[in-house]
């Protein structure tokens, strides 16, 4: 497809408690699928630990390769949220009190619970507009292609839905799958043969390990739907040709 | 803690099918955990696709900052597996057939099942030393300070049991965790009161949101017991004293 079709996203997860494995992270999966579905290509994750010099390495690292890059975790008021520092580290700019999240905070709490460390929560890097968040008024925003969302995964979710509608998109990749009950070895070679007749169709394969057997999942993926049936009717016949027990994915 | 008792790790999540949300990937949790647990400290993951480049990029960028890189995924025998040509490239030696590998293949397949392509797992870079796997035969290995792992969950812990005793560790980081029915906002005062008592205790905060309320979990980490049972005392008092709801965590 032609390259401006191609729109490219980073995930920087920020998160000490998922590099120490106390937390199982559920928001790589759901952005991986959400910006799938939204015709946004994720190439790469990172999970990095709550460190200032960390993070900036990371957004840093990402933002000039990826149309965008997005972060998760470390915008709260305690002491180990500092993506906000971070990403004004790595932009080289200043931190601000932006007056629309103040504002947004003032309906939330009362002058009481509006204490300096919730105020905290309304800094962010000069130049950033904000996100919405309806839950805990803790914003999210971007600042040139760099979204920078909460780590609590309900409030991430709200605050993607918030940001989609001002992204750039691509043509959304088509997917198609096969459950193949043989070993990727003989798999393998129809396999290579049919990337190579369809170059402009990625076909990945995974294995699987179940009730002491190997199994194969076939994925085909391409934004051209009739390049992509093409491909699919060739994998029935190499699936018939071999005598492979097989299923249709349910999952699309 | 001095230096010396710290042993680092990074893991590199090889994996299309990750980034594309098609799979949730259930080995980054299962690593961090089990390298904490062994006294490994993960400091950093990356999830990269099935690209050579990227894949001897993001082990290149890794290996010299940590004690060791994990890898998992690629190392099948398809067209998309290209993990071993990846980490052969990145330490800039060539590829070899293993003859131990083959070996072990030959008790697992008959001849007729022993297909080029099935060869194909046994390829390692030059100076690997194979780690065992009881399952599939397709062997991980390790190579300086890389350790090349299987994707299918199952296996990669079968490899990481083989590779654990090899290994260097650090002191067991020990944690302990209370969850508090109050918002991040009113926890952070004491909270970064305590870390600054506390310097050798790493005090971490995590807010969630359930049943339409915004909670903590407070996380105190640290590998000499009497710091942080004294971390932990304190804690209570700042919790008493406060008035805040607040429940031992059932998960240490």
């Amino acid at each position: 497809m032609p390259q401006s079709d191609i729109v490219t996203a980073a995930l920087v997860v920020i998160g000490e408690e998922i590099l120490s494995g106390r937390t199982a992270d559920e928001n790589i999966s759901y952005i991986a699928a959400y910006l799938t579905r939204a015709g946004i290509t994720l190439r790469e994750v990172r999970v990095v630990p709550d460190l200032e010099e960390e993070i900036a390495d990371a957004v840093n690292a990402l933002r000039g390769r990826f149309t965008y890059v997005f972060t998760t975790g470390g915008i709260g008021p305690t002491h180990d949220d500092v993506t906000t520092d971070a990403i004004a580290k790595a932009l080289g700019v200043g931190v601000v009190v932006d007056p629309d999240a103040v504002a947004a905070m003032r309906k939330h709490f009362s002058e009481a619970e509006l204490t300096p460390v919730r105020l905290r929560m309304a800094r962010v890097p000069e130049g950033a507009t904000l996100v919405g968040n309806a839950i805990s008024r803790a914003p999210g925003y971007r600042i040139g292609n760099v979204i920078v969302m909460a780590g609590v995964p309900r409030i991430m979710q709200v605050m993607l839905d918030a940001v989609l509608p001002s992204l750039d998109k691509g043509r959304p990749i088509l997917t198609r799958s096969v459950r193949v009950d043989a070993p990727e070895g003989d798999v393998a070679p129809p396999l290579a043969a049919l990337q190579g007749a369809h170059p402009d169709v990625q076909i990945g394969s995974y294995p699987f390990f179940e009730q002491q057997r190997l199994g194969t999942y076939i994925v085909l993926r391409a934004s051209d739907p009739e390049g992509l049936q093409s491909a699919y009717d060739s994998l029935w016949t190499i699936i018939v040709e071999n005598g492979f027990a097989a299923l249709r994915s349910e999952d699309e």
